[in-house]
């Protein structure tokens, strides 16, 4: 659990039991103003870890609705069962009288159990120094020396053309919901497995979560599993620099595709 | 979207706008007697599409609490949204008044996508007539000639010391709510990762859909991720016979060790 960092930066307030309550902020946002999808399982992740006192095991948040910047977000969390060492929990997100989020998980009270074990190494990916910054290539330009979006609490480097994805927070070190605030690249690496360039909007995103450890850095390794029927599908397991499998993230998008290298609404801002 | 058959075999009716019913029967239970984990996700699966009349693309059921054969259990079906194309669905199963399981999901509109593409190519697994039924060195004993629980509807075959399982309907044939019933493995692939003997609970079955094909045998091809802390976590891609990616289905479970070949209570069973 985190140590109350999460309910710093998300804006997170306790409004009463099961009652939490924050401000879409612009560190929150998407290049469009509207709610970034990994704020929305960042603060499912937070509230669920905050009200049961435990850590977050695994995470899944549905998008339903929008909610633009300045937006007041409601979030109702209700503990369906509580075991002597696990929390089941669902989480509403609201906005005036619409849903923007729904959320399942589940909290543990960490011990030794009896399975210690993570599976595969860390690959052998070029260090964040070597990694390209999200450029015009990418679905959101930015100005390093004036990050918009999310891009203002965010840092990301791509390695071997988005196989890989360095990321961090710019306030350093991790949660379980900075994590997850950052694992939220899933659908352009469906898209870019089959040859073009695009992204998508995200469905859901999930997370289950395995041992963590200290790290500035995390690497997204990108797993995609398939575009179908006007929908990607993908994971990213979540590396630390000390080669600790933290995570493994995962998603269902609506796909996006464009010709050239650079989104729609970036070639209409720079014809504007 | 299934043609109906999954209400048939789930025993699924429909008692008003969003409300579902089924009875904890025989061969929707585990050794125990208690509601299967796979027959959980697969009721999900299958009031999402029947109440929205589309194909579901991926979904998320938390286990809760118990249920005992005998029991009914009703599913409140909510669309929390319903777009041109993806409705996302959130569901809650009671028995009297007590959560069974909570899911959330979204269903689609079949059409041609911009992206149509797997990733990865069918592992080369000896063939289901090569594998190992279900035997005393697994979890479940099953006489072959007497099916008992799940055993009843499914039949499996393990390969290569369970790194790939052979699964199908004793009835043949596939929906989506099928796989997710057969996916229900995760577990125990990660407890054998580790060296040991064991298995979990789970706290949640996840899944998300590629293409559908004509199969009778589905391979589970195992994707174990982490062990810690007491949790097992995991994924398994799923295989048509023809090499169609048809789903990756994932979970976390509270984890079980035993010593030996035999789980406990198998060896109690053998000892009274």
């Amino acid at each position: 659990m985190s140590d109350g960092s999460d309910l710093a930066w998300l804006g997170l307030e306790r409004r009463g039991e099961g009652r939490w309550s924050f401000e879409l902020t612009s560190p929150l946002t998407r290049h469009d103003g509207k709610l970034y999808g990994g704020a929305g399982i960042a603060a499912s992740v937070a509230t669920i870890e905050a009200e049961t006192g435990r850590d977050a095991l695994w995470t899944t948040t549905q998008f339903v609705g929008s909610a633009d910047m300045g937006d007041r977000i409601d979030c109702h969390v209700e503990v369906l069962a509580r075991g002597r060492r696990t929390s089941q929990v669902r989480v509403t997100g609201t906005a005036g009288d619409h849903i923007v989020f729904a959320a399942l998980g589940a909290t543990g009270a960490a011990r030794k159990g009896p399975v210690e074990i993570q599976v595969g190494t860390m690959p052998d990916a070029p260090a964040p120094e070597h990694g390209e910054s999200w450029s015009s290539r990418h679905r959101h330009r930015q100005d390093p020396d004036n990050p918009t979006s999310w891009f203002q609490i965010a840092e990301m480097r791509h390695v071997e053309d988005g196989r890989y994805i360095w990321a961090r927070m710019r306030d350093g070190g991790h949660t379980r919901a900075t994590i997850a605030f950052l694992a939220d690249m899933v659908p352009s690496a469906v898209v870019r497995a089959a040859g073009k360039m695009g992204g998508g909007t995200s469905l859901d995103n999930a997370i289950r979560y395995g041992a963590m450890a200290d790290t500035d850095w995390i690497l997204l390794d990108m797993d995609p599993y398939f575009g179908s029927g006007g929908y990607l599908h993908g994971a990213a397991r979540v590396w630390a620099e000390d080669g600790t499998l933290l995570a493994v993230a995962s998603q269902t998008a609506t796909a996006m595709v464009w010709e050239g290298d650079i989104p729609p609404w970036l070639s209409e801002e720079s014809r504007g």
